[in-house]
């Protein structure tokens, strides 16, 4: 057994996981109103690499946290990741038909429950952090999880990352600015994910999560460049989504500041920082340390 | 002094105090991004009844929080408020150019930002309820704090609320069902309005927050039998929204069930149901007494 063979054994019983957990979090698709928690249900489910999940209930894995109790953090990041991308879909926004590989919300349905399924999923999300049964944690922590993914998702962290992406279209922006701009857009909540997994063990030694915590934030930055590469590289069928999407909205990305090579070479410098950091943890990291190498190598 | 004078004199009080208390949690309009802290600070300051943080204050007196510790839950709950008002007024939405007399966030920025700034001001409203220091109760209170506030906006409470009177355009809805819509739409804010404030108060009888609780159901379909008396009544001035947009839209509403005195009947009635749920509370919840009365007296 590898470290590979036993990555995609993870990533799929993690997936399978997920899957399960989401679909008993969301509204049944016959409870009113229907139209919405159906295009709710159509957004998350049945799709999606799950990254932020995976990094949940991996991070939990190396600090040993019960999976029970990562189910309603995986569940909550997902929920505002998926909102994200129905907001970012948005004829207003980015304007997309397709994603992961089948028609967006708007599309699906139309663009006013797109809208409000989006609004709901971020009340989902905080509502899961709050009440969920599953979260054997004191108040307190639960309470240092809300007020994690509500930082990480606002103005200061994911939809701040948005805006910023959005402004910056047709302009010229140097690498600190367009570093920052991930690391607000994708990194923040990709953070969040692992930072809500540390969460979920109240007596953590603090370094530790600090460790974390950090690795966390270099896959977040070398996961936006590997998708910057992706938009360059790949078709739109192996992609799920608009190819060439960027470079046609004249968007900056990685590429076109460092090259491709320069690019791909950054990325893989954070996935060794990344892996670099957990060098205090045992074998229970080595799944992150295989998903920072995944993350860089992915082909979708 | 009367009950009238003493209302006009909170509410003024109120008014000012949460509009500082709003300034104050909400982004400096310099801080990055710029773009879409202004849009969240045009659309949150300078205007509106603030009837639910008023709510707030005054359920707040009535148990005894000191008004301290009702600021982040007032807030909180505007915060939701004002990001519901921003994306009901989209294009693909009610499609509204004015809204307190100004042009709506989409008009006086653009339409992504004003998606990404009602998003943002979501993620506000539980970062301020988790993080705000001057909440002062025990973390599970809090909590408490967060899942009602999560369950009044998501989709079985506001959203939904919405989406259901989407789907209702052009349809004729019986009485039971346009009620079912208003308790959601506007309702379940309300509602939580008040909730939020008798959370503030951890060891306050529960029947006496049930209570709060019924009143608050009670003014929340009063208030919006009388916003569609209002739009059928007043002039777009008066309203400082485009008046007779219900009817126009072809929208269900209050006045074309029951006419016009009919609804008007209905209103007095929750008042009357309202005031009497409160007769076990002495002179301290006067101002939630006075503030049903304005509900269905108010001309805007």
């Amino acid at each position: 057994m590898n470290l590979e063979t036993d990555l995609n054994r993870f990533m799929q019983i993690c997936q399978a996981r997920a899957e399960a957990a989401l679909d008993l979090r969301l509204p049944a698709a016959d409870r009113m109103p229907e139209r919405l928690h159906q295009a709710m249900r159509y957004s998350v489910l049945g799709g999606g690499k799950r990254l932020r999940p995976l990094l949940t209930y991996a991070a939990g894995q190396a600090v040993g946290v019960p999976w029970e109790c990562l189910d309603g953090p995986a569940c909550a990041v997902e929920f505002i990741h998926v909102y994200s991308l129905i907001h970012d879909d948005l004829p207003a926004m980015d304007n997309d038909d397709l994603r992961r590989g089948k028609p967006t919300c708007h599309i699906a349905f139309d663009e006013a429950t797109a809208i409000l399924a989006g609004d709901a999923l971020q009340a989902l999300a905080f509502h899961v952090l709050a009440h969920d049964s599953s979260i054997a944690v004191p108040a307190s922590s639960r309470l240092a999880m809300v007020e994690t993914l509500a930082k990480a998702s606002g103005s200061l962290g994911m939809v701040g990352g948005q805006a910023i992406d959005l402004e910056s279209v047709g302009k010229t922006l140097d690498l600190p600015s367009l570093e920052n701009m991930h690391i607000r857009k994708t990194g923040a909540l990709i953070r969040a994910s692992v930072n809500l997994a540390t969460l979920a063990h109240p007596s953590l030694d603090s370094s530790i999560a600090d460790k974390l915590d950090h690795y966390a934030k270099c896959i977040g930055l070398a996961f936006q460049i590997q998708d910057d590469v992706l938009d360059e590289e790949s078709d739109t069928q192996t992609l799920g989504k608009t190819q060439g999407k960027d470079r046609d909205n004249n968007k900056p990305n990685y590429p076109a500041l460092l090259g491709l090579a320069g690019a791909k070479q950054k990325a893989r410098e954070l996935h060794e920082e990344a892996v670099d950091t957990l060098s205090g943890l045992g074998a229970e990291a080595d799944i992150l340390r295989a998903l920072s190498r995944f993350i860089i190598e992915r082909r979708a």
